[in-house]
């Protein structure tokens, strides 16, 4: 015989379960929308380049239905502790998915500026970062999709590929900007592109520490390999 | 006499005024850090830029307390619609707040490599751009702590000042990278702390309409008067 509270608690995880089913959807949108950007920096297509653009609307519209189903299932059902946290990590998550959302499409939005004045600048490490970037997205969701801590703690440590290939591509972009004045402009938009991308690993990350989070109820307390070295004073004096 | 009701009502208030002196707590120490980056910067003082680096993990943690007080109070007191909604928006100025600290410790760091690289680069326009964000961080918060929507609104409308002052100084950093490749490194740098602060003008203006939507329980739906340029097509083909 079904209680009543068997009946409150199957509806409390199949909404849940609904919940995390709209997140992992929003992560898929977010990941597709940073392929079609670095697809469009590779064609120069300005309207699709519009497109990317444009579609960040979805993924905006996704994170506030996510804000309003994580209202009505706490003033509905009450969580206590565990289920709270669960609660909260999915409202973090769909935020570090927001901003990837956010960085993909400034990515398709500086490849306008880019197609104007630079028929031939170095793109191909940016598709490399891209990448890297998307499958980590991917893969750290196909992780939160099972709840798997460990698969997304692989992706976490993976990042520092990420950041390693960015650090690089910052330096070659350094030296074609030293090269000839007419890259500059061109490259800085390459180096903000770079940066975003870079950025987008970093919410792959947070996604890995608060599913670690959700599934052992402590913090992914190890210490993050930090091989993003740009902003470090070890950085090689080029230039200077 | 006193209700039970009344009780509950009043320690509901009490603790939801508890989260708001936080965040006004946090927003302040924020804003202090992005003062204290600034001056790293003009003083070139490493020690103190890893002081301000350092400073960042009380933000966070700050963040992390208040996300704790919101998890017991909406266990202890299962708010409704409205009252929710005050929960929610304390929330995610919190996030907002945790960003801008995140800015401005990343200005500070990246003020060492700065300072090995270039003993005479043109930091004075940062300086402008970070007294601007710092202004409308204090503002929002000050219309925040009396539930001002107005007052949010007019930091909101300010915005664009800062939009357009980031411009101007990231033109005149192309300008200066073109003329002497020696100073392509310091510049990149400084492109890359002045976007900071133009991002952290962004987070005052979210807050504003996070306020805004706890006011008036709709969004501030008007349209945003966007005047950063640097990433749209109508930039100057500078070096082009």
């Amino acid at each position: 015989m079904t209680t009543s509270k068997d009946h409150i608690i199957k509806s409390y995880d199949s909404e849940l379960a609904r919940l995390t089913g709209e997140i992992v959807r929003m992560g898929e949108l977010a990941a597709a929308q940073l392929e079609a950007a670095i697809d469009v920096v590779e064609r120069r297509d300005d309207r699709a380049a519009n497109r990317v653009v444009a579609n960040d609307d979805a993924i905006d519209t996704l994170e506030q239905e996510i804000g309003h189903d994580v209202i009505r299932l706490l003033a509905l059902r009450a969580p206590m502790a565990g289920d709270l946290r669960n609660v909260f990590t999915a409202l973090r998550i769909a935020s570090d998915i927001e901003r990837i959302g956010d960085y993909a499409a400034n990515v398709a939005k500086r490849s306008i500026p880019l197609s104007m004045v630079a028929p031939i600048a170095p793109t191909r490490g940016l598709g490399l970062l891209a990448k890297l970037a998307a499958a980590e997205v991917r893969d750290v969701l196909s992780a939160y999709a099972r709840q798997d801590a460990e698969q997304g703690y692989q992706v976490w440590k993976r990042d520092a590929e990420l950041d390693e290939a960015y650090t690089g591509y910052f330096r070659q972009l350094l030296t074609y900007m030293m090269e000839d004045p007419r890259n500059i402009t061109p490259c800085t938009h390459l180096l903000f592109m770079a940066k975003n991308i870079e950025r987008i690993g970093d919410h792959a990350t947070n996604i890995a520490e608060n599913l670690w989070y959700q599934v052992y109820g402590e913090p992914l307390d190890k210490q993050r390999d930090k091989r993003d070295l740009t902003s470090n004073p070890e950085m090689p004096r080029l230039g200077g």
